[in-house]
């Protein structure tokens, strides 16, 4: 830690979506740090700024950081090799592996953060920048970063996806759907102590092909496609009872 | 509430399974409750007991019934119906919509009972009961509760199941599986506050094509067909950005 050397730091965002929205606010809450927030869309150079983090869709990030002269440009994608910055001055990414929307409220000191650069001192500017959000800090490559992201989507959208098609089901039929708050939250609570091989219960893992053939009686075609493929993975997959 | 008619009551579990285990023990714990547990193999008369609750496997519910003479005869399966009992006295069924390995203790107050008999008297039995094991209790229909089973499998079997191709892929790249723990709490808390609909985002809801199909160069070939099934299922819902 350089802690003298990078104290104050001075942080620029450029984009405003909803990975900037939060970094800009928790960054303002911070001491020690002079942040600023900026229209992607407008060709900022930034020289001033120690570092510059873009924030901004990914097929962006490339022409965003053409113009930024910042000593160091970062870009906060998981899915976005660190080469893909086209800026003249040091690189670096800073991932928060976390699913941000506007409307909710984020706590940064649960975030892990995925942190990448070319030299040990950009390393120690980044791990500084996620300690002052009081956020967990890993050193990652973006090879390794690219499995993370599509675990990622495993784990938060097609999850999501469960549970939206789970609250479809029950909205057709009149049943309140806080029912299941409970098993959701349970689910969670065991892969804190159980693999998640550990943790499978259910028809799939059992192969209880007549609770299954009973279960697609009761979904539309879309349900039921979705209901067959992840059935088949679960065998395929052999997880034990 | 018939308080006085059924303190106190006499319960007989029939099934060591993973409910018939944790029914036993919760019920163990109560005053007022007194519980033995028997063995489903065994032709059970049970005459002497107030219920007898048939915890054992769905296909195996109504041959064990059938010598059951206790005076209120439940299942506790989430997909079988009322009538499958074969018993000659009363019928219902009591199903607690949680996921339950021995492994792991589970916490009953927590726990919905899905409730179910055919007079006003049985339902106050099986609702005090759950009152005892200090969980909620909901009176639902068989055909009710056929949905509710189904909606439990997406949300408990087949989640679990994105966890563990997660799980996978960070394990074959050598990356700690606990980086992900912190998204995966956020896509549970996000669901107190926000629909399923609302909360989702990524790849496959913003159209991402070009994150798609970089995602599945990452993926084996079964992980790939999970990627993809799910992707088009989210695509299909049209869930919002």
């Amino acid at each position: 830690m350089t802690k003298r050397k990078f104290n104050p730091i001075s942080v620029a965002i450029v984009g405003q979506g909803n990975v900037g929205f939060h970094l800009y606010h928790e960054l303002l809450k911070t001491t020690d740090i002079r942040v600023e927030q900026f229209n992607s869309r407008k060709k900022n150079s930034l020289k001033a700024f120690d570092v510059a983090i873009i924030a901004v869709s990914d097929n962006a990030i490339a022409e965003v950081s053409k113009y930024i002269k910042a000593r160091l440009v970062v870009h906060t994608s998981g899915s976005t090799n660190i080469d893909v910055l086209e800026n003249e001055t040091r690189k670096g990414v800073f991932y928060p592996l976390q699913s941000f929307t506007k409307e909710k409220t984020v706590d940064f000191s649960k975030i892990p953060i995925c942190g990448e650069a070319k030299t040990k001192e950009d390393n120690n500017t980044l791990e500084s920048l996620a300690s002052r959000l009081r956020s967990s800090y890993y050193q990652i490559g973006s090879e390794e970063r690219k499995y993370i992201h599509v675990a990622a989507v495993f784990v938060n959208n097609f999850t999501n996806h469960m549970f939206k098609t789970a609250h479809d089901i029950l909205e057709e039929h009149h049943i309140p759907n806080n029912i299941l708050m409970p098993l959701i939250k349970e689910t969670v609570e065991k892969i804190d102590r159980l693999t998640p091989e550990e943790a499978q219960t259910g028809p799939a893992i059992r192969n209880d092909e007549k609770t299954i053939q009973n279960h697609l009686t009761l979904l539309n075609d879309s349900q039921k496609e979705l209901y067959k493929t992840i059935t088949e993975s679960i065998q395929k997959n052999g997880e034990k009872l």
